[in-house]
């Protein structure tokens, strides 16, 4: 068996996100999904960026930022995404080398710009998220390198990457590698659209391939066609040996071979911008569980990670979680 | 006389601010100027930023970020500056049109690319920037439509101009167009570093052109090489109607017409980042005069803007000033 190298190895889209308040009204007369992500054309982007206020910048992705918050801990993982050699992919490939994450994929010469996320931000906290993906759509299965995914004690996916052939191809690739080395093949369903979009699939993935499931209330509840979160639990129950399904201030619900632990939300004196909630607690549960933690230590992780980046603007760890988790007794 | 159309036309070096996190050891590491600005070239940016973490980018650059808080404050302003049309480029000129500045330099076609000050900010809120100018430095005097000058109350124009000849032949335009307008000629000194490179020049520009002059006690005390600041004081007084100095927590000194008076600092709740603290005094400061308000009503939203620049990363309000200042009965 290959030797372990890397707690988490990543695939997900490379973004930037691009960050601005917005009120309802903004979200209503641009026909934006409230809370949701939806994929956007260069005209529109170039269209709602032109509308939108004042804004920062900074390295995003759904599963980049979790290894970004895994790497905060003190883990060490790895990111397969794909990004450009302009200005906005030089940012995402120092950002993300910065925190000592393997990142080996080489920055595209030529094809689209590096992909943003155009992200509104509501006076309730509430994230809207508009992606163009640009180079991120050219990730392929050629950029997986198995060695890394056998390495790793973890393969980490977002459901996103479903959106286009090549990155699903990437997934499918990475999973086998993965379940074939007896490694953990886990997966965040990302988004209730995106479950809509492709249900039957993630179906049948998650009951055939998933050792770790990531889902918040609505995407598992979408996953599954219940109205009931104790459904939708029953049922992920028999699917996945792990899961961690989070219900925002709720805290979130664990299943570790087959049994339910709950565990409390932390608190936070004033949620900001919910933006990467359920990317970090991911990166604390997989910290978690990679180093031999308990599932319910594991999630309190999680917890702490979700509520230090919810205090601010952006889904980057500002502060060393690895220090926080000290400070914290964890 | 022209018409007014605009409160402030401001000049200065348009950058993208790149903060990170960093500790006074890497500071003497890469031997970085605690609290100061130092011009960079490429090389230096390229290996600054590969030693630096995870960062955020935004539009700062010191005028254009007072431009941008006057605008937050319901005010009219007008920027000239100089950026590439590239990535950073198109993201400093989305942000400053965003708040409804008027920006008439068209985005340089070649040449280098959009400048970058590399900001990395210690435990102890300090900022230390190491600038790479880029396409800042091809601002030139034909950049300056004279038109908007004569029809700004004010001009506001920043002391790191003068490290370009360019820039600074830009700078003297624009004084001399405002001055036989009748307007108002404002500068900020901007850096005490900056004031030990050109101090002879700038103490004829005080004496003989401004009208109103921003410096903080270090600045101020190097301008005339004196040791107190009460002797600085009363040399200021003789040089400008009008001068703002700002001296951190311990409030403001505002010269008017002879008389002066002392302008508490706002309390802050915890002290996050210093940039632009004195960029966003001048804001409020420059936003009062232009609207009629007394100078010390003035220096209260100087100071008001201030509070709430260094609560948060970065040297853009991250809330509506106007709003800010209504709640609090300014």
């Amino acid at each position: 068996m290959t030797e372990l190298k890397y707690d988490v190895a990543g695939i997900g889209n490379a973004l930037v996100d691009v960050i601005a308040d917005a009120d309802d009204h903004f979200l209503v007369a641009n026909g934006i999904e409230k809370g949701g992500m939806t994929l956007i054309d260069t005209a529109r982007a170039d269209e709602l960026y032109g509308r939108m206020g004042q804004a920062i910048e900074m390295s995003g992705g759904s599963c980049a930022n979790t290894i970004a918050g895994l790497a905060s801990l003190g883990g060490k993982g790895a990111f397969f995404g794909k990004v450009k050699k302009d200005q906005l992919g030089q940012v995402f490939e120092h950002d993300i080398k910065s925190l000592g994450v393997h990142f080996p994929a080489p920055l595209a010469e030529d094809g689209p710009p590096t992909g943003r996320c155009l992200i509104l931000v509501t006076p309730d906290a509430q994230r809207s998220m508009n992606t163009y993906l640009g180079a991120a759509q050219n990730l392929t299965a050629d950029d997986i390198d198995a060695d890394i995914i056998k390495a790793s004690f973890a393969t980490y996916m977002e459901g996103y990457l479903w959106d286009q052939p090549g990155a699903k191809a990437a997934f499918l690739k990475a999973a086998k590698i993965a379940r074939e080395a007896g490694r953990i093949v886990s997966l965040t369903l990302s988004d209730s659209f995106c479950v809509a979009r492709y249900r039957d699939e993630f179906r049948k993935l998650v009951a055939d391939e998933v050792d770790l499931l990531f889902a918040n209330e609505a995407e598992i509840l979408s996953l599954y066609e219940v109205d009931l979160f104790d459904e939708a639990l029953a049922q992920v129950k028999k699917d996945c040996k792990f899961a961690a399904l989070t219900r925002s201030e709720a805290g979130a619900v664990i299943v570790a071979e087959g049994e339910v632990h709950v565990v409390d939300a932390d608190k936070v004196a004033k949620v900001v911008d919910t933006t990467g909630a359920g990317d970090l607690f991911a990166s604390g549960f997989l910290f978690g569980l990679s180093h031999g933690y308990s599932p319910v230590h594991s999630a309190r992780l999680g917890a702490m990670a979700a509520a230090e980046i919810i205090s601010h603007y952006g889904p980057r760890p500002q502060v060393s979680l690895a220090k926080l988790a000290k400070e914290k007794g964890l």
